[in-house]
């Protein structure tokens, strides 16, 4: 039962946070009244060595620790005697942890968000240096449209941009001082706690004691903006595991980030792609646990709570190591541009032969309905759209003329889609800049 | 199969959206030249008709009507003749469906949200008319401290703050034009999306085309908020129903928000508390289902993300019942503070007999000690703390004098937790102002 | 509140077993000598109407009646007066609901069963017709081995007949007899639940009671099997869509089961398996759902548990019209067996290479390297695999000789793995023979 | 990324059935001639020695040694030699790995059983020691009737016997053989796969060799078994929660399954029970983890299928603390039967009060009604249900004469319930001999 009850095995994670909170405390002690400046000195002095030890990794952790709060607070009672159990008074695990977490969270969130914009970075860079690259963009998995390669890897960092939107947001939840909710029913000693506000460096200050103690709507918020983000990467891993196969054959991962097979010599196996695609999965049930825990949880703290933090370490450690990953695979990836255009083909452009009917006059419907004559004419003759003639093509309407030759160019054809958001190079240039926007935004 | 494909029976929600979306959209094509603006007055005339006969109710479905783009262009069709054909010039339903699905989405969390204030509204209502009476608090379900019965309420009240703050958030990401972004790579035919924008009033343009067309973000962020949401409202009819059992007795549901047995004629139970908290699964799993779809898909439009229309729907109905019967419950709630009262025991105040010793020099681990030793006499003895002499206390700490008796007051109990946050009767009022004042800026 | 509570719009479904259940019950209280003979008959007959009603479409709801089981009680008393106010003795909702229930899913099984064979068989008679085609075999999406057809299809087939095990394994959990357990304690009246059991055919009597009137494992027991049953059918339709692309070339969807766009002409989109993949998604959002409304929840019944029908309907609709759909596209899938052959190529034989070596004494470590040089040889020539000279072969080990010729043909490769399971001939045959041999136990 | 891609910080755990499965798998390639008698026995020895050092600690992972599967072949190279390299012949990771797999949970399955049986054990124990006290059902967590507490601890008892039920059948599935599938197409070398089932003591052997290597339906049907099983204890932790409030004062929980508060010196929280209820969700987020991850997986081998590993570990352990955890606590549990006699109320017989006119031939819903009316009669004037004289209740119905003060006997009511699965003694006993053949038929 103890060790079932025990969460040091993972909460010594907070060690440091749980130091700054309570260097914090101890200063609102000290205005308070219940700490004289001599014992506040004490136990900064004392908090500082536990510190140091926890870093220089000498700190021996006892069995009957059975959180890091005990931990730490049984450790500076042997460094500094008695006056260690003032350091408590008017503060209870129930605000304790949560601040500890709330702290630990807010760093973790900047180092992600930097992760995550060195991703977002490195497929800009891609995008803008190989924008003259075309290939089938595909809808349904379906060849629909020419499309700039640049323009695939700026829809991924699109989304990625709103993944550190919304990580912003997470973030400014997280920061709110929740310390001097006591366990329930607030502080009693006049802690003033705007100091610890202050002292702690939050955003603002959680407005009611008993909510503060047990709402995890910011663990909640932390993991679900997680499982968005992954489900956004499995997207762009799936793309490119498929663009890697030998069918499509349009990129190919470095060989750092792939790896062989133990039974088949001629293997190159996408490992790095298929471990992100399945880490969605992963971060998800950690949500959803999350989230079922919570159900019609009975208000203040409960102990179901303590299955927070392992959800917030796990999927920060995987959400740390993706991002890395994804970075790498990305700014190593070597593509085939000549197989891309190979895949390029005149069916493709038969929606641009609608266009050029309507653009003489006909209504989209109709265009519509004689281009897809066409592609089924080219069909039955077994050529290719392009290959029929204008003869052939004035059966189906006589406003094909000769002009027409001009729709079968994918250059010409993507150059049309300038209006923003397309896939023509101005608008391209367009989505780079707004991107870059975002990023220098995000670095003042 | 057509009825497996077909989601007419669904997205037939969308009419009134999809006719506005299309109107926004014709006039586009005029300022491009692909209308004249004889076509465009048709074609607006025309679909100012079909919104009629569907808010009429004469809108008639053609078996062949697989959803409800199909089917207003049909009509419109039938209304205008060959014009019609013109509509979708440029367009495709990858950007209709999206387009129609965030206005739609746009609307419904005004809604929302004006029902989530109503909520809020009315238990703050009752936090300041009830704020005199005290009652148990309890962490871990045991009596842990006396409370405001005001505290309680304005715990929830505060969560459902953050969800208002949150639905803003989710609103903004929604308000975003993707008209303009055809099936994939744009659009080329020079539509102005910036006056597509401003007709449909829309607050921000999307970047990536192919992005536009298959992200679901909004979808699953609602979802999510919804969950989340519903995480708290579970939470409280949790502590209501349990508050509502004879053991407890704290409160009463109204007779319309109960229901009888069909068997035991002595019962009333608390049907709409149970619903409520019923509901946090529902709507949870239909954010789970539309993750998992989305996980793994290859990018751009898949038929996939058919799936978000049926979450979406079935959720905001979820959300919008039970707001509203959420705020009835609460309006019409009978409590019985005599019950309260006579559930404060004198145990309840051994933190603040620690307190005690801790104002007269004592450090509060020594202190709290002391008073589980006072708990421990009293429960020997079989009294109640507060019928510990002066003599018995003082066995445990010469500290002890006469104006312990103090402690033995709830009401000066609870004026202790005088920090922002706490039960104070001053830190509820602060609360209650907290929460008015985002009400107001909200209103605003 | 009142719609709110109400679930007569959809547990509507139910009626017939509704009216089943109370016939059986009226025979209960007859042998109980609750009913006499007479009133046993007039209700019996009484509710033959009711049911008649409902199935000739002429049952009229009032608004009043919430649920089903009101609604039926309340048209028999309508037409047999006072004595229907006998059928609920000893009787509760609590046990009526969940017994109708039991009797729906236990029907709906049996459907679903038979449409999940013939999903089987459809697969199998493929796997026998085209046992002669080979085609690459994938693992990480990379050309792996030279596989037959056949042994792709039966991977999938074999994984659904595991979904046929779990099913019955359900299903005869489905069928116990909860009835005559009352709201709680039991009942009273000494009704004989084994006669109950034997009128409604069910394969146990419930144990206790208060878990009978409250216990829904069978319900979500039964949404995991279909949540398992869309994993294996997504997998199934993520492979078809791969090989439906332009780039695989291997199948083909007939027109029936594709679906065109309303923008490119020449697209053929795989609608069908794009669904059926996607409501794997919804399907296990619903089995998420129920779990998390069960999490926690007080024993016996609480309203909480009226959201298990919805889920239960959603399911058995979506499974039922998902194996149907994917019945279709088996059955009249074209596949392209030239292209199929031509995407073998010889470093798929690399693994026979280094069994090659094996069959001459050297370790397969060993071999494997020998192997894995050989592929690097050919690479950096620019050769196929089997283009590499004797000669250079002998390089990289003197074991190679003359009759390395023989590892170049793909169906002697195939051959080879006649192990049980394997992709040999014999062992596909025996695969057939095994799936041929459950599908006739079942139908026993 | 080499972390990133590593599993043997956790398949570490599998190193015993490792080597089991390496030493059949070594018999096997003997017997098809592929490796000789002696070479067998060196590989065996050496397989041996190596789990000789696992077992003593003395094992020594190389940094290179990315899976356990690795490391053991590699310290058998060292041990033994090239012979080491003759292992692998014809067997791939993927194999390999699912085998490893499956016999390290057929073996988990049966300890996790064995604990699970001795919870139930525990319960029937305690039911039919304490099976003549008395105390409130509940429904709606409203006072329903007197029951047995012996048939509330049933109820869950009972419910836990499903799970072993279904823990048999998932132990089924796992028991089947993959060894000899390859990578994909099979064993190519006349592996007899009979022989390796019968060296490994399997079940069954695996049909097909694709759906072989990436099926992983036991692990997701293992995941859900301990979800629903988790849900189960989650109602009664939650049940018993709520009895050991001081409002209900039922139960109280041993000192070893409580904990103190670091604040509140009188507190004795549930921490044991609480963490139970919120492991249902952490458990269940691994399986909701695992089906996405599966969701839309191209088949075969899939680098994906490695987040099964933890997900299994994880929840093994949990499974494995949470059932010793509640055989603890429901072994040392404090019950208050004088307590729980306190709870009955008259009023929970009125559903008595109609069962006493129907047996006076009125019919159950006019009695309904009636007793009704005698609720509100005795409410109204202030009394309890019993208080009504005589006079009074003849006012309702002139069917009440003087036998009915025998309904105001909590005693005889609950001998009223003597149908199967009830509530009386004869049916409380006659559960525990359901429960307890059960168990025989388990041992047996």
């Amino acid at each position: 039962m103890e060790k079932f009850n025990s969460s040091i095995t993972y909460d010594r994670h907070l060690w440091e946070v749980d130091v700054q909170g309570s260097k914090a405390y101890s200063r609102g002690l000290e205005k308070a009244g219940l700490l004289t400046k001599v014992e506040m000195d004490q136990i900064l002095h004392g908090l500082d060595k536990v510190a140091e030890e926890w870093a220089q990794g000498t700190f021996k952790l006892n069995p009957n620790d059975e959180d890091i709060h005990t931990a730490n607070e049984r450790r500076l009672k042997e460094l500094i005697g008695e006056t260690a159990g003032k350091l408590h008074t008017g503060r209870s695990r129930n605000d304790q942890v949560v601040t500890d977490l709330r702290l630990w969270m807010r760093q973790n969130c900047s180092t992600l968000s930097a992760l995550l914009w060195e991703l977002i970075r490195t497929m800009v860079d891609r995008a803008e240096a190989e924008r003259d690259i075309l290939f089938p963009g595909y809808t349904h998995l379906q060849r629909a449209q020419p499309i700039r390669w640049s323009h695939w890897i700026l829809s991924h960092a699109v989304a990625l941009t709103r993944d550190s939107e919304r990580l912003l947001e997470v973030q400014k939840r997280i920061n709110i001082l929740p310390l001097g909710s006591g366990a329930i029913a607030g502080n009693p000693l006049g802690v003033d706690r705007e100091l610890l506000q202050a002292e702690l460096n939050f955003g603002a200050i959680s407005i009611n004691s008993m909510d503060a103690t047990s709402e995890r709507d910011f663990v909640a918020e932390f993991l679900f903006w997680a499982s968005l983000c992954m489900t956004h990467l499995s997207r762009m891993a799936e793309d490119l595991i498929l663009y890697g196969t030998k069918e499509f054959s349009f990129v190919q991962l470095s060989d750092a980030y792939s790896t062989g097979s133990s039974l088949m010599p001629q293997k190159k196996n996408p490992d790095s792609l298929e471990l992100i695609r399945s880490k969605a999965g992963r971060v998800f049930g950690r949500c959803a646990g999350l989230l079922m825990t919570l159900k019609g949880l009975p208000s203040t703290y409960n102990k179901d709570l303590q299955e927070d933090k392992e959800a917030v370490f796990e999927v920060s450690d995987t959400m740390s190591a993706v991002l890395q990953v994804a970075t790498g695979v990305i700014s190593t990836l070597q593509i085939h541009p000549e197989n891309m255009a190979r895949a390029l083909s005149p069916d493709m452009l038969a929606t641009d032969l609608a266009y050029y009917l309507v653009r003489k006059g006909m209504p989209f419907r109709q265009a519509h309905e004689a281009s897809g004559k066409a592609v089924f004419l080219a069909e039955t003759k077994g050529v290719t759209l392009n290959q029929l003639s204008l003869q052939e093509l004035q059966t189906i309407s006589h406003l094909f003329s000769g002009d027409v030759s001009r729709v079968w160019d994918y250059g010409h054809s993507v150059e049309q889609y300038a209006a923003l958001g397309g896939t023509a190079r101005s608008s391209v240039d367009w989505q780079i800049g707004q991107v870059r926007a975002l990023l220098r935004a995000q670095q003042a």
